[in-house]
């Protein structure tokens, strides 16, 4: 055992615990003849430049699978595959409870639902707020279903997390450095949704903000990229699942119903994520979609998404994976 | 039985018959008076106005879908999910025999090989035309493959025609009308690849001019369109895929080695493309990719396509499908 | 004069003073049978309605161009062109002042610099925050400039207010509808930056949170948005600047540093701007470039700063207007 | 006087003769050691690598500006900036004749106008073909302008060369390198217009081909980009023409109609492209505009033309250059 003390101009020195060595990551760049003297002491094994601008974040770092805890569900690594399912926004308690209970009984694991809402116009809803969180609490416990939803701002983070599992951190404020340096401090899972027209590398140094601020339960969320595409909202990037599990040991997820923004097309997606390899899916699921005050044309119908849960069943295997189908209330959630 | 004689602008009135009733297309806009004169001359059902810019590609003019036969293998509709497999560049008749042997035993149902290469550089290798073409014939022949080969100009058809079973039209000359006039000429199945950075709309009033110059036999094929990521060489729609399945009765294929261009996740691409509904797959393979002229990066061992194939027989069935795995040369290709 | 109570859902109703009568803008989609009721109110002339998603943003609602003032200098409408330059971080006090003398001296009516810097890194330099405030406002001081710098997150507002004379809203948080909300009740101008990949409307709707939230000081400033191109850092859309200038009365301003981001363009940029009407400049001008922490690349030397302005003396008249010539401290800012 | 001997794999050696001494291109990357060899033969000053992948286009090779010469009158360079003015398509003799009296009177040097035409649909007005060629040729002359029209195919080269003075190549065949290999061998002037995705290398590597195949009389026509903007047709990429001006020798030339494809902001563009650098412009004007068979909403009225010039006339002296206001038949065209 050895105490190591090394001066760097960011003052960042980072330990990661893996399986069988201690990795220590130090920031800034560094001469060729510092990091030999470093490799020279004793218990070093080998100094490793790593060549992304993102660090934390990446398998140079850190080559094992992160897996994200929400409670004793594991998401990430070779677990089974997780889906969430839910509403766009928190409308009302009954419509909260009728989804939980479909979304449950089709085999999701947990709820979502948004009480701030980021809405382009200031005309349009913005969210039910507290009042929302509790309705989605008490949906998502009623029917043993873990839940997330959206923060929009680091003056929120404190009553959300009286609700909450699990952050989402939105499209528009992927590139939000302040809210993203407040979220680092979190000890709560957080899914990054990628901004509209990020590259892979601009989203995973928004990642790295909050792995550098200590918060190690990072998922990364495809959600469509805006394209010159005009029969469907988004583009859903499905080749971004493959390459980011190549560069990052971060669970990625996808989202569907944002990344085609058409009910008729968000099976298809779905089961394209799946088959290219995403950790688990966030869907949106209305109990009655026709009549959603947000985003209806893209959410489905309950028996819509039960559908796809089977068919999900049927590919997962091909990429050696099981879809999570014990209803979450035994497995503890 | 009766004679139908219409007078329109553009002089373009066509004969469409469907299994149940025979359809006949008029273009140019037409008043309601018009409409209502032709819809109670006896014999005649209904006029059905058409919304889309496109007519003969779309489904409201013909709503079954459309089989293309390649000798007696049909693509399309709910035929077996075929791959045509191969190099980009033909380079010699070695690399070609040898390739044909590896995809064949897989399961390919035809081969590909570039003879004419469109090239952004003039420096660059630019295929070695007829040559090229007899050694891909050769190398079909020899493992009773079908096959494809690009044609890059009208000039070029009179001597194609003599080896090629099947032409691909490249995503260059997507809007090239002149070669897409006199392809509509031409009495062989096209395999019309997107433009990098075409609309659906744009692709399919392409495709409009294929079958408005009487070639019915159109194969659309997906293959990446320009965004702003650096990590992958295009980013393959795969939510294309879905959406024209709705728009349009045509086959829908899926190009992945271009679509992403990188090796490691061509596989992925691959298998999300079937699970998000398309009707077959164009893959390039080399029998020694590390020595390709061109494309190597992007192409698969032979023994990542055959492990590829595997993986897709699993997922499949999950659509409604199957992949063709009886060797074409049995089936009488 | 009366008084008129008007019920809308969204509970917002606005008075809009213009120069011959008095419009009142109320929110919420109205039955053409409500608009005649209150159109034959005794003292209303008409009600219109207003066809884009943006209201108090849109000439259809204000015709009248907007002059925004900061101190005694107007800016927008028939004004003359002004131009704010400065290093983009603020590094210290002596590379500030060098600065603010030079563009001062070349006619620049404000300084610009960066105390709080939004970077795709959570390891790069994050500014000097208030003690980089203090040593730009000594620097504006003392050669008679006004200043403007860029805040970040509402929690920076109180801090911020006692130093600067105008904010500027970053490309990024374009979409931070909390930040868009708190500033609107801030009563400073504020420069709202375009987001990389937002559309005009989507730019202007977010103009509509702050003019919505009770500022009507608002200047738009177009600052390149993203492409294929890689030869440039971003693609300026020159093209806003005419656009903007006929949907809108905000006064729009052009920042051709971050438009195009090499030096050796800037003015190339910035003499098109104005020829396509912009309003006004924001420059990058740092004292001695090549040794700038941030953005040196992009920043103009003060030699080629003093020539663009010459140029830009010529082109103005040929739009009718003129560049803002006299020293600021003279004209009592 | 010495004969040099030189080999290499694609066959393709080129004088380049300069103001001061001859370069002699080679193609193929070489080795240090044969570059050596070469320059220490007697009578070579020095072998120069070229980092471009575009040659023959770069100012690595070529470092004075190429003159365009359209009969007597020069294009580029230090020259006047000429103004190419007139219809989208060839609709009738008398159209013709009044669009080429009105261009005339305003300052223009050239007429445009399509008789070949590509539309994204095969139902829409394809052009009048030789017919219109000889009422354009009739109205240039009619005149004394010169004329320039769109060639879309090889097999147009032979009718067309009998009509027009310079050869449009349009967006849509930027990359269609068959079209490109036959122009090479023409004689006449081209005016390349960028593709509507295309990257400035993409665009030079086209020109290249043209160059490589013994055309050097190439103009570049920057006419807009694809982006997310809806309230354009297109977003004119206003960047491109100092960017180009930097990497090639080639004049460059805009054309704002269809850059942003709305009458009321093509003056503005037109000014902004002088500003920035531009060596003239190629602008739609239509004798009626609200009558015109094909991009109506994009030409201006004889009277916006004539405005517009005089706006140019103003500001073309602030970058050092003059508009051509010769008329055209005076001085010999």
């Amino acid at each position: 055992m050895m105490s190591l003390r090394v001066h760097t101009r960011v003052g960042c020195v980072r330990p990661l615990p893996g399986a069988e060595r201690m990795a220590i990551g130090t920031f800034g760049s560094t001469s060729r003849a510092a990091a030999e003297a470093v490799e020279s002491l004793p218990g070093v094994a080998e100094v490793v430049p790593v060549s992304r601008p993102f660090k934390l974040a990446s398998r140079e770092v850190i080559p094992e699978d992160t897996v994200v805890h929400v409670g004793p569900v594991p998401l990430g690594g070779a677990s089974a595959l997780a889906v969430i399912a839910g509403p766009c926004s928190i409308e009302s308690r009954d419509q909260i409870l009728a989804t939980a209970r479909a979304v449950r009984a089709a085999g999701a694991t947990a709820l979502r639902g948004g009480a701030f809402k980021p809405r382009s116009s200031p005309y349009s809803f913005q969210g039910h707020g507290e009042e929302g969180l509790r309705m989605l609490r008490a949906g998502a416990d009623q029917h043993g279903l873990k839940l997330i939803s959206e923060v929009m701002d680091a003056s929120q983070i404190q009553l959300m997390d009286k609700y909450v599992d699990m952050y989402q951190l939105g499209a528009r404020n992927m590139q939000n450095y302040t809210l993203l340096r407040e979220m680092g401090k979190v000890r709560k899972p957080i899914l990054l949704k990628r901004g509209i027209s990020a590259t892979l590398e601009e989203w995973l140094l928004s990642a790295e903000y909050l792995l550098a601020g200590g918060n190690t339960q990072v998922i990364l969320c495809e959600r469509g990229i805006r394209t010159f595409e005009t029969y469907t909202r988004n583009t859903m990037d499905i080749s971004a699942i493959p390459v980011l599990k190549k560069l990052t040991h971060l669970p990625v997820f996808a989202d569907p119903s944002h990344g085609i923004g058409k009910r008729d097309q968000v099976a298809a997606m779905a089961r394209a994520s799946i088959a290219a390899g995403a950790d688990g899916l966030l869907i949106e699921v209305h109990c009655d979609p026709d009549k959603a005050w947000s985003d209806g044309a893209q959410s489905l119908f309950p028996g819509q998404f039960d559908r796809l849960m089977a068919e999900l069943r049927i590919i997962a295997p091909a990429i050696g994976r099981s879809i999570c189908t014990e209803p979450a209330v035994r497995s503890g959630w």
